[in-house]
């Protein structure tokens, strides 16, 4: 008999169905026993009265994998109007082992440590996988979103010959012989290919070997990566993922089964030093700390209804080389991040586009042109004005379902102290 | 002025409109000058009578990039039948550098490794773009057809504790103070993951230190991995990755303008000791070498008109360890590849779910449990009977577009002596 999920148990009153599943509890009663059905969409409630079953159901430790033969049954009080009655179990992977931690309970009680070191097993309370479900949905809907404004997916290298963003925080491997080092973003690549279909994005995994042990950091992350030719300048770049959040946000929504915020057709924007005021910092602080974002992010609420807030032109010298200047003020950038609920959960801005634009601000940056020359090939053969955007894809997922540690939205998080599981 | 396509000149004839693009030939004839654009979607044709724009066109080397002001004239001599007259050009970015080799004709003049070294180049060829548009294609097709079937997406660890698929080939990095390899395969995890969302799949770059300098060896490539749980046997698997690859096949022939195989509903199944008669191999071999791979390709395609043949039944001993034994002859596995005109492109199967037949495998394996603590843990709590699939993106794409080569496929290919650009 063909399996069926929880959520298609009320098409099948009064009929006989096949379910299968992890027994997420057990609730073993004087005169019945309630077995509660875990499957990948959600619970069934099994009535076991007879003692046959009861007896066999006793043997059962939470999460032993079952099949359950039974009649549908309806009962306003079971949770969805329905339980199954008259079961017959078959077992096809008996738990026999306890437990290190409950999943049945609204949260998990064991430390977040446990809960990482038993993380295939955590993984599977409602609010873990709520949350992966959430960076799925997010996922699909920054492709869907993107495909439709005509840009086309690529994949690039994760094993890169020179540092990408900065030299320190890079985690060294060695390839065959001679040094190599992980990518720690997808920039000069995405920026590269530009030039092939003038608009791309990739989503893939990037790699900071932040000694940071913070709530926020992780060693690996994914990173959700877009970059767009033949722009005006970091304006269009905005629209474009003011757009792609919006895509976004209506299927994390559609598919995941959460409430999103509306992402307002044009998010508040201010500029850098606009923004220094408003957070109540002192005109020469050269980037934002994180309090000065979360007043940032009360600002925009209060007077613009938005949890988004853009800001931009940040100065020059808190950019990275590759940055464009604004052209009417150069110690300003044509950068800018965006803070949501007042995280910055997005950075992005105009690149450079000229060869000899990149040899001058190298040199201003005091770094040899050589580590480069791979990634300066393709600006000395015709690269249009550009620029893009990386949101992180665990920051984001965290801030929107209300999660402290990026780690509780992460399956098998990377950081300082953990390489397993 | 809105900038337009190239593909939409058809639209505008007789209008005023704004193209932009690369300058992909100049030809520069006595009494009149042409010039070839090149956008993201193809090409378009500006006639250049002045002589003023003439002068500046001759300044202007191939890859520059350039807007262009100009009258949409219908000509059925044009290609696409429409070109553009009376143009004023713009430059966005001009070259000044000789190009290493012609990006105009049908295929890239210099060698492969010359192309590799200029691959952001390379890449713009419209060859080279037309297979990378390929693979985005498969890689949407895939995620589009295992949504369908309930699969949801994942992204897994890349720096692992310790090596997946074997000892060798792995590579080693330096991970806060202690070693970690890059992981081969997201074999393990999508297995755990099971136990959580029942189906999952995962789109992601794979590190193989493959010391193999051959046509179809990259020492990274992008994984498109699935991982099935609630089956009878590897047969559901293969019936899941027969309708993925269905829609994969459309996915591309909509979206990259392919013509693709028909997938039949059933592709041919031989047991491997069949596959071993028929391609005319000792029956005591223990795996299929490429020849007897591709006699089997003309096989399914003199007999059964199919491009595509599953080879079922592979002996475990050259099968990982988490392979399914078929129960009625257990020197045999539930294991399965797929080959796809004589070349193995996907490899599959059953996998053991139950924590007691994993010690016993990796005790028969000789490998001690301690490194794969981690992974074992999930099948201590509970897991059905699952398997999957991984197919290797880029052989799929060579394969399917003829290209012997699978760096000509990759869009900047590692390997052996390869780590730039």
């Amino acid at each position: 008999m063909q399996r069926i999920l929880s959520t298609q148990l009320r098409a099948h009153v009064d009929q006989t169905v096949t379910i299968a599943g992890w027994i997420h509890r057990r609730r073993l009663l004087k005169s019945v026993a309630f077995l509660i059905l875990r499957d990948a969409e959600g619970l069934s409630q099994v009535v076991v009265a007879e003692p046959e079953t009861r007896a066999q159901l006793e043997e059962l430790a939470e999460e032993s994998v079952v099949e359950v033969v039974a009649t549908v049954t309806a009962n306003e009080q079971a949770p969805g109007g329905v339980e199954l009655t008259g079961p017959k179990i078959r077992v096809l992977s008996a738990v026999t082992a306890p437990l290190p931690f409950e999943l049945h309970r609204p949260a998990i009680g064991a430390s977040l440590p446990t809960q990482l070191d038993h993380a295939a097993l955590a993984l599977r309370h409602p609010a873990r996988r709520s949350a992966l479900r959430v960076a799925a949905a997010a996922t699909a809907g920054f492709r869907a979103a993107l495909s439709e404004q005509r840009f086309v997916e690529i994949q690039t290298p994760k094993i890169v010959a020179s540092a990408t963003e900065s030299g320190a925080d890079v985690f060294e491997l060695e390839y065959f012989g001679r040094p190599a080092y992980l990518a720690q973003s997808p920039q000069f690549y995405k920026q590269l290919m530009v030039g092939v279909f003038e608009r791309v994005f990739e989503v893939g995994p990037v790699f900071r070997a932040e000694p940071s042990d913070t709530v926020r950091h992780l060693a690996q992350y994914t990173s959700l990566d877009a970059e767009m030719g033949f722009i005006e300048d970091h304006r269009d770049v905005m629209k474009a993922l003011t757009r792609t959040l919006t895509v976004m946000m209506a299927t994390i929504t559609a598919r995941a089964r959460l409430a999103t915020p509306r992402v307002p057709s044009e998010i508040p924007a201010v500029h850098f030093s606009e923004a220094l005021r408003i957070a109540g910092a002192p005109a020469d602080e050269p980037d934002l700390a994180p309090a000065h974002e979360r007043a940032l992010g009360e600002w925009a609420l209060r007077e613009h209804g938005s949890d988004f807030v853009y800001v931009t032109g940040y100065p020059m010298r808190k950019r990275p080389f590759y940055t464009h200047p604004d052209p009417a003020d150069p110690a300003y950038s044509n950068g800018f991040d965006l803070l949501f609920r007042g995280l910055e959960i997005v950075t992005g801005g105009q690149r450079l586009h000229r060869y000899e634009d990149y040899v001058a601000a190298l040199g201003r940056a005091g770094e040899p042109l050589e580590p480069y020359a791979g990634y300066l090939d393709g600006f000395r053969y015709g690269m249009p004005p550009h620029g893009g955007w990386a949101i992180g894809l665990e920051r984001f997922v965290a801030r929107l379902t209300g999660t402290a540690n990026v780690r509780e939205v992460t399956a098998f998080p990377r950081d300082l102290n953990r390489v397993i599981p």
